[in-house]
């Protein structure tokens, strides 16, 4: 895979996108006097966005271009220009981008669509001009790109007039989302942008790359991300998981349903994926996933601005009961919790409060403010020393006392800002504000935000952002010292028997799989393989008059149930010998020249919980660990989780209790609880054993029984990938 | 319940609040010449605002306030005087009241606070106001009330000055939330108010009063509530039922977690209930449901202005593919359906836009309109036209292509926004609006907001705003014509069983339950209950060799299996003896003086779907029906729906497809759909038998067998209302 390859190298490389999206020279290839030419706007863009830099227009038959020398070739500019700037049309661009090379230019924009999004002849071009960029050294931005900027380097190719530097980056795979986004900031009236990219084609530089270089980038505090699809999915979460440990990383990816996927393959032809499983891979890479687009950037701007907390307990502080009985609800189905507040806490707060006001968390100040708005930042700074609070959240009117009350308080609501702002900078404990008044813009809230503290004019919108400030904060203090790998020695009769499948063209018998699973430790049911009748005596003298299963052993045969292949509930001998007949009859019926290989005995599984372990290998993110409830649970209710392999234990444990219905492993209708850490420890094993054996292209542990101690392995199965 | 039959007393008056919330005079009750008095600030308030009735200040010691002649009573001032607005202290409003009576004033606006909602005393005085009230034939609105506003009659108490008048009706228990919903319709720039109450201790008008009001309220087009909890909820149900025929009903409910049923509980006092139960009845009765405080609004003015969809087939046509993509995952979520356009449809498309335009909805205009915003307007036409289509939903850049592209396409951006208008007073489809450039108010925009087309600036909010649409649409279709009542011919032999069991101060037994369930034909297992030992033999020759059930009877064992009164599996005449002789041995040994009626049996029911059925007798709403799947389901999952009784079929229908894992009854891993029918009767029957049996206070089927013919009642619980 072509850009795995790219994003290794990168990584090799340090930031080798730098001089390419922040360059302090560009030539502008096809560049030209008429206003009605791609090539004349994106030289007058850059000359207005005020670049500082040198420009470079080439254009064989100008000498001078808006003011500027103009040089005939690529060949002919002078040396150490960093990034070229290619207007002209699709099939120019292969000889264009080796010219470059020649002389050593970092990277390349190509505006030009017409290629691998067209048809055949498209692709085959967009092949060329990889093969070129592979050769030349040079790194390829595009083609088919919506532009760029960076508003810190000033360089703008947009024509956006209304963005202004900040610190969120944004990669969009949607020109008028970056569009939706930067007139919402302009709206704001705060938040601004550092570099934003639209990747098109992605034929070289893909997502990974850019979160890479968003990751090293000082003017970025925020990596964002409008995603429709994944080319390569597993570089995005390597390089996520490293920049998430700097900063925080935002993604919104469509295609949360069927009709969502349809569009946008129709718009990127982007392979989409299962939604969910996205969502769960991205959150195990420490990424910020917002759920709805008018998130992005409120989600961005708070990640951005604001520390995380270092847990999930809010206090609330609203001057109304109304706002503080929403932000309850919001914040409890956030997954967030209200902070139980210590009794000083309480007491302190009680002195500077009239007597009716709510000291149990959601505080209600009651009208105490009303004329007094000052004591808002001093109750702030009550909960924000309170031990059990991670984050405090100001909910209602401040800002607006002044409007509502009597202009007087402007003055001192502004005071209050400052006490706020100064605040914010003391404590480790984020600040959240959210007014009534935050549309409006009054003085006071324009304070707050040229001082670096967001105003939020919805709480539905602010407690997001509390989330993610909380999830931010547990990732990192459960992620940072945790290791990823739980390496088992390789088990060698596993490797040869897995080699002894493929050698035969098939997958691993049902038997063969559990033997594998038991080399690593596994607790699989013990059962005995009956090759013929005769053998049955010593599967009874083994197990005896309990209650056994028997299942067809065949690689001609998937589905045993259907084809009359498995018996439950046998006991005694004739019961076994009976069985067999009727098995291999069945059978037999079902696919007359099936190569039966006998039957495999194991005794009835104890009652328990059923669960399933699954793993694929997805063509966008590789191996990937499904975790669920067994039947109805999967089928029905989709109540499964995702993680990619390999897992830490972190990951295995919020796996488990992911599951909606995971009450059920605490023990419901009087039954006990699920031995939650044998399936940590099952789910991890299973993962090494990926690690381990690659030629394993599928596995399923369906069901799993687990018990108050331990589990069962019931039935296994190891799909091999014949082609490695 | 006082304010039940206060509402039955409205229904019989016509509107009784329209000259109170409407009036045409109004005397100050404590009026007074002092800035910082209350009936200064109340009196100025109405000057300002322009009220344009009669003022008669109160007041025995001035001649004149603010130059209006004062009256030293009420007794003194003119009569014929509709609303009186009550300024002085809690322990002067009795006798106020008996005043206000005595001069034929309708009602009464009581600011004060320091009732119920303070102490004991002040719920005595509370009900004396009342008492007074009754006796003196006014109605009161408060006491504590937040205030009140009626912009169309220039009453406004409030002292907010950027409130415009519009159909927006309002009634919210947060005077906060009056005040954010103000604020964000001023920033909105379109919306305005019709009447807001802020209802305070609802001691005599309660909100289903209000809903009356706003229903036939000329001026009012959509009734939209902020509620912490209701005092009569099933009031507000049955005024909903009509109202929402009219116009539609708007409500927020918080506490949709504990945290937030806590912190409401300490705002208001008021009882929250189960919020799901809540909001499935008030769907039930017509009324749209927002779970999001930042949607009130939104959805309120959408469901003001435009006509409601006739179903939930959407058109998404955009001009951005980032958009298309967002529109198509959000429409689905919210269980709308992207239309599948005609082909004549797809071809008038393609005569307007560029070849690369994909005409698929969601229909991507694919830069046809960079140049030509005008066909935005023309392909809206096209798609309203289409049979499959019932809304037309526009995203993306439209108000902005001057800004974006060329300045001169304001004017033809201008044009289309008047055929946008025209086309919308055409078509009965509503035509829905999202820019990018919402929140800038371009010219173009503006001119679609005054002429009453909304425009958001949220995809996620547009789309609630059609869900809403679509699902009132459904609503009117199905429920209009529908008879609620599937009354059944009263039983007695049921009502003699519920008598004799009243009489012994007992619940029914269950063979007494069932055989009352039998007696309306519904299905329960063939059963014979024994009371003494020889009648065993009955009961086998009447079953045979098949597997049975015992059970315990006994009015003193509630748990059956706890007290191992239940044995299963029962086969042969043996079996029951020694089963009979081991139930009594272990319930004696529970419970040794239980009364013990005798044994229960019964054939094991045959395997299908578990479902379970409940009826309770809620505080609030009156008695309600559950239904859901049986076990976990229930218990984890919570999957449960409810409807208030009596149930229309269309409830009964619509009550069993809400679970969510309602697949499950299309039948899964190769079984058979269940017979939804029979359970729809089955629901419609037990709703009729609660109807003719107000006595029976408590219900519960569970399990329910559910077959692909049919069901079957496994077990039954009756409770008595030992008061009724």
């Amino acid at each position: 895979m072509s850009s795995l390859s790219n994003s290794q190298a990168n990584s090799q490389l340090g930031s080798p996108l730098e001089k390419v999206l922040a360059p302090d020279s560009i030539a502008i290839i096809g560049a030209s006097n008429d206003p009605t030419k791609r090539g004349y706007k994106a030289m007058m863009g850059l000359m207005d966005g005020g670049y500082e830099g040198d420009i470079y227009p080439i254009n064989p038959k100008a000498d001078t271009i808006l003011g500027k020398k103009a040089y005939a070739s690529v060949a002919m500019m002078p040396p150490h220009v960093d990034m070229a700037l290619i207007c002209t049309p699709a099939k120019t661009i292969p000889s264009l981008i080796e010219q470059c090379g020649a002389m050593k230019v970092k990277g390349a924009i190509i505006l030009a669509s017409g290629f691998g999004e067209v048809d055949e002849a498209g692709a085959k071009l967009e092949q060329d001009v990889l093969d070129a960029a592979k050769q030349a050294g040079v790194r390829i931005i595009g083609p088919n790109t919506s532009g760029l900027f960076n508003l810190h380097k000033k360089v703008n190719l947009l024509a956006l007039d209304n963005v202004k530097p900040g610190d969120v980056g944004i990669i969009s795979q949607s020109g008028n989302m970056l569009l939706s986004l930067a007139l919402e900031a302009q709206s704001n009236g705060h938040i601004g942008f550092s570099t934003y990219v639209g990747p098109g084609n992605q034929t070289d530089v893909g997502f990974a790359d850019y979160l890479a270089y968003l990751g090293d980038d000082q003017n970025t505090g925020v990596a964002t991300f409008y995603v429709e699809g994944f080319k390569d999915g597993r570089a995005f979460l390597d390089e996520a998981r490293k920049t998430s440990q700097k900063k925080p990383v935002v993604v919104y990816k469509s295609g949360s349903t069927e009709a969502g996927q349809k569009a946008a393959s129709s718009h990127t032809g982007a392979l989409a994926g299962s939604y969910q499983m996205t969502v769960d891979l991205l959150e195990q890479a420490g990424v910020s996933v917002v759920a709805n687009s008018d998130e992005i950037l409120p989600v961005a701007e708070g990640l951005g601005l604001l520390q995380h907390a270092s847990g999930k307990r809010v206090a609330v502080l609203a001057d109304g009961g109304g706002q503080a009985t929403i932000a309850s609800d919001r914040i409890s189905e956030a997954g967030l919790e209200l902070a139980e507040l210590e009794p000083a806490t309480r007491l302190s707060l009680s002195q500077i409060l009239f007597p009716q006001a709510s000291l149990v968390n959601p505080i209600d100040v009651a009208g105490s403010t009303d004329a007094n708005p000052g004591l808002l930042s001093k109750c702030m700074a009550i909960l924000a020393a309170d031990k059990n609070v991670d984050m405090v959240f100001l909910v209602g009117m401040f800002g607006g006392y002044g409007i509502r009350f009597a202009k007087e308080l402007i003055e001192e609501e502004l005071q209050c800002a400052d006490e706020m702002i100064a605040l914010s900078k003391e404590t480790a404990k984020p600040l959240i504000i959210d007014s009534l008044y935050a549309h409006i813009k009054p003085e006071p809230l324009e304070r707050l935000r040229q001082a670096g503290l967001p105003v939020y004019a919805s709480i539905e919108h602010a407690v997001k952002i509390m989330a993610a400030l909380g999830e931010r904060g547990e990732y990192l203090k459960y992620n940072q010292h945790q290791a990823r790998k739980a390496s088992l020695t390789v088990n060698q009769a596993s490797v040869d028997a897995l080699a002894n499948a493929k050698a035969q063209g098939r997958d691993l018998f049902e038997f063969e799989a559990k033997n594998l699973l038991s080399s690593y430790r596994l607790d699989v049911a013990k059962e005995i393989i009956v090759r013929d009748a005769a053998e049955l005596d010593d599967a009874y003298a083994e197990f005896g008059d309990i209650p056994l299963v028997m299942k067809v052993v065949s690689k001609d045969i998937l589905h045993k149930s259907d084809a009359g292949g498995v018996k439950l509930n046998l006991t005694g001998k004739d019961a076994l010998y009976a069985a067999r007949e009727s098995i291999l009859a069945s059978c037999f019926a079902y696919k007359a020249d099936a190569d039966i290989e006998g039957v495999l005995i194991t005794p009835m599984a104890r009652k328990g919980t059923e669960v399933i372990i699954g793993m694929s290998q997805d063509p966008i993110f590789g191996p990937v660990l499904m975790f669920g409830l067994g039947g109805i649970f999967v089928e029905i209710l989709k109540d499964v989780s995702f993680r990619a392999i390999p897992l830490s234990r972190y990951d295995a444990i919020t796996m488990i209790d992911q599951i909606k219905a995971s009450k059920l492993f605490e023990g419901v209708r009087g039954e006990l609880p699920v031995d939650k850490d044998a399936l940590v420890d099952l789910l991890l094993t299973v993962s090494a054993i990926i690690e381990n054996h690659p030629d394993i292209s599928e596995l399923d542990l369906n069901p799993v029984i687990a018990y108050d101690k331990g589990y069962a392995i019931v039935d296994a199965r190891i799909i091999v990938d014949q082609e490695k």
